[in-house]
């Protein structure tokens, strides 16, 4: 049975490359691929799994991106330096996202259709990748028995959230925002599915300050073979909590800035917007629900309705939060958006869906930077205070 | 006994609102200070612990700045919003690091004295800071049990490299350059012995490009009241490594380093520098003592010389490592420089001293940003490897 809301159409194609594309179209004048019939992709992209000749024409198996265990730290660190198949480039000024234009023998970009809603694809130079017959097993390196290697099995997708490049996620309406959560939602219930990945990532880079070159609005999902570094440490601490208490942590605090209202930004019947009591960045939020699910995929029809309103007017009040460009325009917030979901095996029961939507800056112009502190230590140092960027998300209310 | 090599003078002096400062000089021609005899700071300013007025002509105690348990993470974030006592700012085209003008009824900047060698005083808008009457204790905040809060009863201090604002760190002589590791130990010493310290953490933020408008070659000194995250992780792995051999997990790292040699970019009678087998920066060095010392503290007379001269030659592989500009002069390499130490007290045998060396730079005018994997997820990726980062450091050498 498929989780998709009825009003949303998900239709496959598969990229020249061999990658795959989603559309899911919500808009009742077409479907997406089934209206111009062209589904596949016609451009001359080789196979991505196919073997690549070096310059003196011998062939080598494509091996796919690897990851190294820093043994200081416990954390996996893919190195994506060998991104393959670097055969077919879009010309500079072309919008690798936008839709094929009408007639074109094929597009410039990614999309192979004309037009969509939602379109999900998979990255072409992904850090993580699974290649097929290569084994998801961990060596050692150079034979010291600390130091462990492992092929970055994971997979790296684009999500575009709307056809027009000159639009913000802010800017769309509650029903594409809706179709956008399906996405995510069906997106994870199949990543999780593939073998050996641990964990999904919906998120959203937003803004040339924190190094988007790219100003069509779109988001990424990465699903890793390995437990991420933060979820790692929630988990920690939600274990500890609950040995301590028999509760789930991310339930308690959730009641914790219920009770106390002092950094609650946003309620609505099935959602809650709060500053988190200890935020660490200059502006941040979490969104999280009432009802306790593991991942986007259990949030029921209700729920997933009452989010796409909920996030929109989270993300105009993140624009909202500086004052207005001397033009009188909003300045654009630099952002990122991070759903932070429950693994998909051990631990599942210890987290809890929520969002964490966060910016690096602390005035216009003016960045948090991550030094020596935080860089070196990961030891963050806040320069406001939770109350106020509260105050500030409130006043910002329309 | 002091811990100063004998070529290295120091004098304390004191800033007019109580602040610490401390001359470390290693010129023959004058000893700052007792050349001017203008030791203490005649400077306007009120006392950093005083009582401060509000709008209403009320008293308020200072109480310095506080920081908050983060449950999700165990991770204490500092909030440094509350910045006491700004009344006295230099004007915005003053450098207050450089040294007094001679003759001025006093200085525009922190150096009372019109000259220097090196210089290191208490931060004057700190985000560590204990204030005396102030309790170092752990309460409930709101109430709520596992939301926890404490004074950030650290320290925060400044080191001038040079009096020279045109200078980098990288152009001071050796015997410059040791007399800075001679600051270093000697601060490290100092604020180790401190109520509530439990780690000393000297580091230099270098470039515009990670938000350092100060121009002046310097570097910082926090002493944290608490373990930061990354030690934290550190002193996990390594209780994991000497549970399952034995042994110390930084020794065996830099043995293994050796043993390979695919990595090594420098190499001296006490010092080796490598890139580490899982690098996560786009550039990336570890310098480590080949002797087992907890920190700068513990290096002796012959280790010390030798560093000035190993410090100098990373530093200056590293102004190398990118393309020249295009009128000739050396790309400015931003970077961070991270000196890794044993805590105070628990794990001290666990830690061994090491230099942490990274930039965020890819390429000339293009940052690796952390984005949603990195700050949403702490899951790194990396653009290059380790071998490709130690093939240029070797390349530049000269």
């Amino acid at each position: 049975m498929s989780i998709l809301s009825d009003a949303v159409r998900k239709t496959r194609a598969t990229l020249a490359d061999g990658r795959d594309l989603f559309y899911f179209d919500d808009n009742a004048q077409y479907v997406s691929g089934e209206r111009t019939r062209r589904l596949d992709d016609p451009r001359p992209l080789s196979d991505r799994y196919a073997p690549v000749l070096d310059e003196n024409g011998v062939e080598h198996p494509v091996t796919g991106p690897t990851m190294r265990l820093d043994v200081l730290t416990g954390e996996w660190i893919p190195h994506a330096a060998h991104r393959m198949n670097r055969t077919f480039l879009p010309p500079a000024d072309a919008n690798p996202l936008a839709p094929a234009k009408p007639g074109a023998a094929y597009s410039d970009g990614e999309i192979p259709d004309e037009d969509y809603d939602v379109v999900v694809f998979e990255n072409r130079f992904p850090s993580l990748m699974r290649v097929p017959g290569v084994d998801d097993i961990e060596t050692t390196f150079e034979d010291v028995d600390f130091w462990r290697v492992r092929p970055a099995a994971g997979r790296c997708e684009v999500i575009c959230f709307s056809p027009d490049d000159q639009k913000s996620l802010r800017e769309v309406s509650p029903q594409r925002m809706r179709t956008i959560i399906e996405a995510w939602a069906d997106r994870t219930e199949e990543l999780s599915a593939l073998d050996g990945i641990e964990q999904v990532f919906c998120f959203e880079n937003r803004g040339q300050e924190i190094g988007v070159t790219l100003h069509h609005p779109h988001g990424q999902i990465y699903a890793y073979p390995y437990l991420t570094p933060r979820t790692a440490q929630m988990l920690v601490q939600a274990r500890k909590h609950r040995e301590a208490t028999g509760r789930n942590l991310l339930r308690d605090v959730l009641d914790a800035e219920l009770r106390s209202g002092r950094r609650i930004v946003f309620e609505s019947e099935h959602w809650v917007g709060y500053v988190p009591m200890a935020a660490r960045w200059p502006v941040e939020i979490h969104l999280a629900p009432r009802r306790d699910v593991p991942d986007l995929v259990a949030l029921n029809e209700d729920e997933r309705a009452d989010l796409a309103t909920a996030y929109l007017e989270i993300l105009n009040r993140v624009e909202r939060f500086f004052p207005p460009q001397e033009n009188g325009e909003l300045t654009k917030t630099p952002y990122i958006a991070a759903w932070h979901q429950a693994p998909v095996g051990e631990g599942r029961e210890d987290l809890r869906l929520h969002l964490q939507l966060f910016s690096f800056l602390r005035s216009p112009g003016k960045l948090k930077y991550l030094a020596g502190s935080e860089s070196g230590m990961g030891a963050w140092i806040s320069d406001t205070t939770p109350e106020k960027i509260a105050d500030r998300l409130n006043e910002v209310a329309q």
